[in-house]
């Protein structure tokens, strides 16, 4: 009657949410201030005014205009200025017919990953730890989801491990960074040794490898860093962006995805991924969240409160004893568990009603994710729990 | 290197759109009054004023609720004001946990598709003439799109071509009343004398046929004609609906599937449907515009314009020796090409500027589509050209 794959994903809730559900239970049970919910990604910092002035603006033009059917492909305007902002900062020559705007970087990394399809053997490397919704995209265009497990010394990427995994099959890999749940950055040098054994594997497979980056997080970077722009390192890569965390707009659903010039036969990988949104129903994003998009395009955001959270919670956290791992952006950390069973210390953190994910669902069994867009008054209150917790393990 | 079929429909257009673009060229060269464009189904009556009042106090509220995430199937609230609007207006007993937010009726439909489908064998019926675009959603989710010729004298349902068409592996049949691109209404009549096939056949092949009802037009009727539920006719009948027409909204793709409760094991055809929206990408449809729907959805369309704009038409072709359909909904109509040859009708009226929309597409060959949110006074412009058309072929 119906597909059993399909019942058994929409009747399951993620950890994520079952997680942040059983907070807003224990919230009526113990009062909301007596709850540190870690758990959800969701932008703590709103939006910028600019959103709000844009969106007024907007609303003063044409009716018509501003709610009409953009083409599949997005408003030309508006994608001339995402181009002129992306070719501004990187260099790269971006132009609008480079750009589609989709409804966040869920459908970008879908329909990149549909259009890569060759057929049922087709494989795509997830780098562990990963955000699991990836393993749905890759199930929803019938294509087998690879695991390469994590570099639990430094987050960064174990490339024997790619290497291991990497077939002749072997269309894409997904490429997360700033990276959920790690924080982690890949570096200028990982990406590099990364791009130089797909350049090889490329040439002895016959076929180009494409990475698919997905980059929500890229503006969402601390202590100066840099978060090296992949398609300057490895040509074959598509971007698949969202302003979800940038503009702090999660539920307008508002990204692209760009291929850029020096992708193998750009048009044509382009026109691939178009069709394939095509048929997936992602045509013609909110338009007038593409023209929002477009008007604050150069709007940086403000990670003065991400970045003090993250410093509050990673000091506290190594002088109790946790082994955290450091985070250099997103708005993420992980921590070990000290005995390796990352499900077990969450099931105890819910004992002093702290709220911290599991890593196995991301493929980083033995750590936790904890979220670290809250109240920096919410963190203040949670330290003596995070302290009694540790104490359990001692 | 990337999928064949895929970038096939990436890199064609849809014959609506490259008229369209016909059109705009033409424009450029005899003047943008001079071209009667009736490619589009766009609408031409603005969006009413309530939307913009409502966004404006949207936006007044906190923006963190405003834009952030809902859950995947939208807003508790929004979905609850859907619900009760609609449980109002048809006496049946929807609730919030039967309705999903959805970017349009397009994913909606997908995403049903995805979730009735049992194999490689899977079928789904398309009543001609239909929405081109369906059949890119069956190849999306590997289904075969199993066309059942028109009607052509009254463009209602010819039942006996259905009855040929159904097999053991016809999962659904798309149902889209009042319709894109004939304008007919589904007749109550018609609805019935289907449904009892529909049950004859599921009890035959032991799982039902549901029926997939795409109304985004069901809003848009005339002469105070009735659109009926169907799901009061036929109980397994899936509801996708868009606001793109009945607000004015296309471009901002608000809409929501709803599974009602007399469905068999509602609550999970509606869980699977969920799933097949997870794997697609298709979560939390934009959350501001999920909540002017709701703020907005007890405002029925403004139809004086498109319902003149018919009349104007309908009555001026009849006279002029056209074979008219009656449009008794939607904003579109449809005429025969004399000749039987609608692709040749199509272009012998370019030479007017007379830019209509061969049948061929929608699954009616020898028939045109002729949009009629347009522009009253291109109507009058444009009526010598029909005029002259006509004579060519007496």
């Amino acid at each position: 009657m119906y597909d059993k794959a399909m019942h058994a994903l929409g009747s399951t809730q993620s950890g994520i949410r079952e997680l942040f559900d059983y907070g807003q239970k224990q919230a009526a049970i113990v009062g909301k201030e007596n709850v540190y919910d870690y758990s959800i990604g969701n932008p703590s910092v709103p939006a910028p005014e600019a959103v709000k002035k844009a969106i007024q603006e907007l609303l003063e033009g044409d009716p018509l205009a501003l709610h009409g059917y953009s083409s599949a492909q997005g408003d030309g305007w508006a994608r001339k200025a995402i181009a002129e902002n992306l070719s501004r900062r990187t260099g790269d020559n971006i132009d609008a017919d480079c750009i589609y705007f989709t409804c966040g970087a869920a459908p970008a990394i879908v329909g990149s990953l549909r259009a890569l399809r060759q057929d049922e053997n087709t494989e795509v490397l997830l780098l562990a730890p990963f955000f699991p919704e990836y393993t749905m995209y890759a199930q929803a265009c019938n294509i087998k989801a690879v695991v390469v497990p994590p570099d639990t010394e430094n987050f960064q990427v174990d490339l024997a491990a790619v290497e291991a995994r990497i077939s002749p099959n072997t269309q894409a890999i997904i490429v997360n960074s700033p990276n959920n749940p790690s924080g982690v950055v890949y570096s200028r040098e990982t990406l590099e040794a990364m791009a130089s054994l797909l350049r090889k594997k490329s040439a002895e497979y016959g076929h180009p490898i494409f990475i698919i980056c997905d980059e929500p997080y890229r503006e969402l970077v601390y202590d100066g860093g840099e978060v090296p722009y992949v398609p300057a390192i490895y040509n074959n890569t598509i971007i698949c962006y969202s302003w979800s965390k940038s503009l702090s707009l999660p539920g307008e659903r508002i990204g692209y995805f760009c291929v850029p010039p020096c992708v193998d036969d750009s048009k044509n990988v382009y026109a691939a991924i178009k069709g394939a949104m095509r048929t997936l129903g992602h045509v013609c994003a909110p338009t007038m969240m593409q023209k929002v998009a477009a008007k604050c395009v150069d709007i940086m955001p403000d990670l003065r409160v991400y970045d003090q959270n993250r410093k509050t919670l990673y000091e506290a956290l190594t002088g109790y004893g946790y082994r955290c791992v450091y985070p250099q952006g997103a708005f993420y950390m992980m921590i070990g568990a000290p005995d390796g069973d990352d499900n077990a210390m969450s099931e105890r953190a819910k004992k002093y009603n702290l709220l911290i994910v599991p890593g196995t669902g991301f493929g980083a069994p033995g750590f936790l994710r904890i979220s670290t867009c809250v109240d920096p008054a919410m963190i203040q209150r949670s330290l003596p729990a995070f302290k009694a917790l540790m104490e359990e393990y001692k």
